[in-house]
């Protein structure tokens, strides 16, 4: 394995750059960010608070980012109002991206009647649909397959293998990774007897400013209209998003979750890994649906759900703890029983079975 | 986004085609199919029942198309027994599927000793191994990877990036959707001291007529003999297929559903989303298994099963809401206690602890 | 559909090989391995018990394989200590892999920086990167995709469409199957308000020997540093492994599982389908997940885990069993009042609400 380049910045300009305040008697060059594990002379590592701080400071590294509620260090530090910003800015300065610099690669196939900015990159492989047209400073990797009519607005980045289905929108600054595949088909069938029959699928999938989709995912287009994920939103690896449904801005969708058709989901939902939504359902702004979260019903805005059926996290959790002290109960009732019996002298059966 | 192509057609030929009942005193030309909140004059919409009959009819749509149990209307309607069906009769007229003119495009990978049918498409990038067979009418679309020996039969259509693996066979009028793997190796192990070494998987997977796969799913080949998908299943995205498993005919299987290996479905099962079923059980003909159902044994003919363990429907909805009655009812054995105790006047000791 | 080619080998020398006692009086020649439903003469069948071995017995295979435990027969058998590990050696004899011989496909495009060893295989389509380099005797099918600077060691084997992305670095002996996406970027973001920015993720992919990647699987790049999965590690298809996680040899991990991002498992865990962990977790050395899991703590050495969240096996199924018993209970402390009520002729209000 090759190390990956990075630029050599001097502290005071990373930080200038970043807008953080630097707290440093001297200037170092930073040539690389690191973990504290694997921190050396040249890095700059990250304390969230005063506990890692301790240990960031027993390391080898150049220098420390720290955020603002974090205690004053003797070593050369940065100090960021937003701290997890700052590192990403960081990182931008120190691994600026590395932009492809295919043309149309000459292994390409690009229907004559696709339209391809001069400025945008196609990588080998790449296969481009009659009437497609990519965007300004696009950039299309190997195996990237766009279906006729498809637009890619300016400046996305569809890495290899991604597929983008006939006459979808893709919108500016989106980054679509590894395999995902927007505009299959949705799952749409009219039941005649025992058989199905496919319902034509003649919708489209339209995306906003700076969506991402992750790897494998799939983001089935609309019956009829638009599947539509607004700006910001942000889906990880493998999730499934039916036809018809309508993504908020900048919400969060971990991988594996699920959602069914027809679900609208409002601005700023955070969806945890696996979560599943049955179709047609509401889910409101600012909602957080837990890890696994199966949802049955509409979710109210800002309610926090975990569990199938999902639930208030509070009433899962409670529930979890009272069956379990379900055994120490069921003594409990024998226990009064049996003292009745004896005070009574009245025959008490049994009604709850052994086993 | 291009809109669509779609035909114009007479409402009355459209009628007739679709096997409905026409009610109207003209004969619009109908150019597009939409939902009521996208209509325009020249649109056909659908209305499943009155509700929502009483909003199509203030929408702009030259026609609605009813089910025979809906009530009467002023306005243009078709009248149809299976007002799916007759949907989906429609929109295949109105949106003639695009067959792409392929020939053998000239950047294909065709072995020498596959065979290709002189009316089957193959699209850009596509890999043929030796001996394979593609039939009459087929599409393969950019980026289609077919194993050596195996048959794909006629009229099917397999979209961008699917593979199937050698000697796999693939039924008529099937449709593999973007990214699908039929006949990747099964997931078997054979253990070894603290290592797992493969067995070697030599089946295949072999799907009968009209079957769907759906993108990034993935249907293991056989360890031996084979893997099935009867005529008329219906396989969503990113579902996972082990090998060995055989699924009856028209059974539905949702998104982000898993059948471990050797799981045998009959047929018309219906599978909602992320279902999991164990190695090996059998699932009986007409069951269904709800969104999320966790099925670790056999399940009976026509039962409806969720939740994890899967188990009754009634009873699994039964248990949540007496779960959440459990507080009600340690408050209820306390007061007993209390009770006992006053009027007894015989030590109780509480035997549920306080956490 | 073609049969599959098989060598045709004495049964004496095939037990040889696979290390297996034989107990025949002749010696016939083995040219195929099938289930007892298949079997025709010329195959080998295996019997894992005696209940099997008299099914097996009734067949037409020339030959069975016997574990040691299981009783003796009158047919040709072949007896090991380890069953399923001779069973995996006599199907590599009987179907010895079929290795390509692509050399450099004429359609593949090779980076002139980068380095294939001649004794490598790369077959249509692959897209090879600046720097990257393809160790002996690798073989990399249809459409694989490396990128800039990764590595992929000896006798490694990519299927169809598997990507590795920049710097990554595959080691000797593993299976990528096909549509595997290994380095894609983690799902890292810092907030910005209500905005979300992408986090740089600058680390890698790391596989030590004999890994094995299922069709479709995700495996992200580390955020910094590297994402690890240890000789012997195993992964099956769909499944989701997330930045920075670090999992330990000879671990198994079943279709559709999820971990978040830095979560360690110590060596030979087993994870069945669908298992779902939280980030940051630690997973203790032989644990085993059961299908369905969530886990949502750090779980103990050797501990059995099933549930949401996951609890050990005894306990989640008692729990699930007591909740069953709870109409029962209720139905018990209606009586208990009843009798207090009759007997002390005291006033006792129900507190267990109706619903």
């Amino acid at each position: 394995m090759r190390s990956i380049q990075s630029m050599s910045i001097p502290l005071a300009e990373l930080a200038r750059n970043a807008g953080c305040e630097v707290h440093a008697s001297e200037d170092p060059l930073i040539s690389g960010a690191s973990s504290i594990e694997d921190a050396a002379p040249g890095s700059i590592v990250f304390a969230l608070n005063d506990r890692i701080l301790d240990q960031a400071e027993t390391c080898s590294a150049s220098a420390i980012l720290l955020s603002s509620a974090t205690r004053a260090s003797q070593r050369p530090t940065l100090r960021a109002k937003n701290i997890r910003l700052a590192w990403a800015n960081i990182l931008n300065q120190l691994y600026p991206p590395d932009r492809p610099r295919y043309g149309i690669h000459p292994t390409s196939a690009v229907d004559t009647t696709a339209s391809v900015h001069p400025s945008a990159e196609v990588g080998p492989f790449c296969a481009i649909g009659a009437g497609a047209s990519i965007g300004e400073r696009c950039i299309l990797k190997a195996g990237v397959c766009i279906g006729a009519n498809a637009s890619i607005e300016s400046d996305s980045i569809l890495h290899e293998r991604v597929i983008v289905g006939e006459r979808c929108v893709i919108g500016p600054r989106n980054i679509l990774h590894p395999g995902a595949v927007v505009g299959a088909d949705g799952f749409g069938f009219a039941r005649d007897g025992a058989r199905y029959h496919r319902i034509p699928q003649v919708g489209i999938v339209h995306t906003g400013c700076d969506v991402e989709i992750g790897a494998n995912a799939t983001i089935d287009r609309a019956a009829l209209g638009e599947t539509v994920l607004a700006d910001g939103v942000k889906v990880d690896n493998l999730v499934q998003i039916g036809h018809n449904c309508r993504i908020g801005a900048n919400t969060l969708i971990a991988a594996l979750t699920g959602l069914s058709g027809s679900v609208t989901v409002d601005p700023s939902v955070t969806m945890a890994g696996q979560v599943g939504i049955a179709d047609h359902l509401h889910i409101g702004e600012g909602a957080i649906l837990g890890g696994r979260a199966g949802v049955i019903g509409d979710v109210p805005a800002r309610s926090v759900l975990v569990g199938f059926p999902a639930r208030p996290r509070r009433e899962f959790f409670r529930s979890i703890v009272l069956t379990d002290r379900l055994p120490a109960l069921m003594k409990e009732i024998d226990a009064l029983r049996q003292l009745l019996h004896e005070h009574l002298h009245s025959p008490l059966e049994p009604e709850v079975p052994d086993q």
